[in-house]
């Protein structure tokens, strides 16, 4: 197995209201067939398709719903970026989980849950570089 | 907010077994603190970070523990290579959710979860293409 990950699928119960909220991010992505919407993302694919589709198709019984252990993370250039962001996403119907503040680790981050329920921290990590193209190496 | 997501953030009870599982997957990672472990992932970075303090860090109250709507994919080149990644999954302490089959989409995929539950879809989509660095584009 290579190390890598090609897709990350985010369970919905309203696609037309995710995918609303992803397009004021000013995401850019499309559902050709209404069921299931695919935004590239760097190298990989962000997904967002049905929750119970999902938890169906990935063979988990019983789906209590919330959080389950995963946590998304994008970084900025800048912590000014971090507080942008933030405010960017509780104006398109996310909710912020924290604003923007200084970190343990020695940086800046907030976090936001988007309409779904599905956690993003927004951080500044000084420690990290991030190419022209927006990958990070560490 | 650009287009890409940093760093995904699995929460694990087990630093310790996570991280001989996704070494035996052939992942080198490292925790220089014995506390969060890092794995470049192509463009981006995979964490191991205990759930309890993900949880936190991510202001979710009351984690009722298991999935939680998302699952992560990673595309083979090939329907043989989907069976060769479960297979080593499950001889890692990885559980086999379903086994490689042919898909309503066309493709071939099975699915594993790791040992802290987290759901992965190993697929081939011959629609895709994979880049020789295992980026895919859509």
């Amino acid at each position: 197995m290579d190390q890598r990950i090609s897709l990350i699928t985010l369970g919905v119960a309203d696609l037309g209201r995710a995918m609303g909220f992803y397009s004021g991010l000013g995401w850019e992505g499309s559902s050709p067939d209404g069921d299931v919407a695919f935004y590239q993302a760097g190298g990989m694919v962000l997904a967002l398709w049905s929750r119970e589709k999902l938890a169906a198709d990935s063979v988990v019984a019983g789906d209590a719903g919330g959080w389950g252990g995963i946590t998304l993370a994008y970084n900025t250039r800048s912590p000014e970026e971090v507080d942008a962001v933030i405010a960017e996403a509780a104006a398109g119907g996310g909710t912020v989980l924290r604003p923007g503040a200084e970190t343990f680790w020695g940086g800046y981050s907030g976090a936001f849950a988007d309409p779904e329920g599905h956690a993003w921290e927004v951080a500044h990590n000084p420690h990290w570089t991030i190419a022209d193209d927006g990958s990070v190496t560490l």
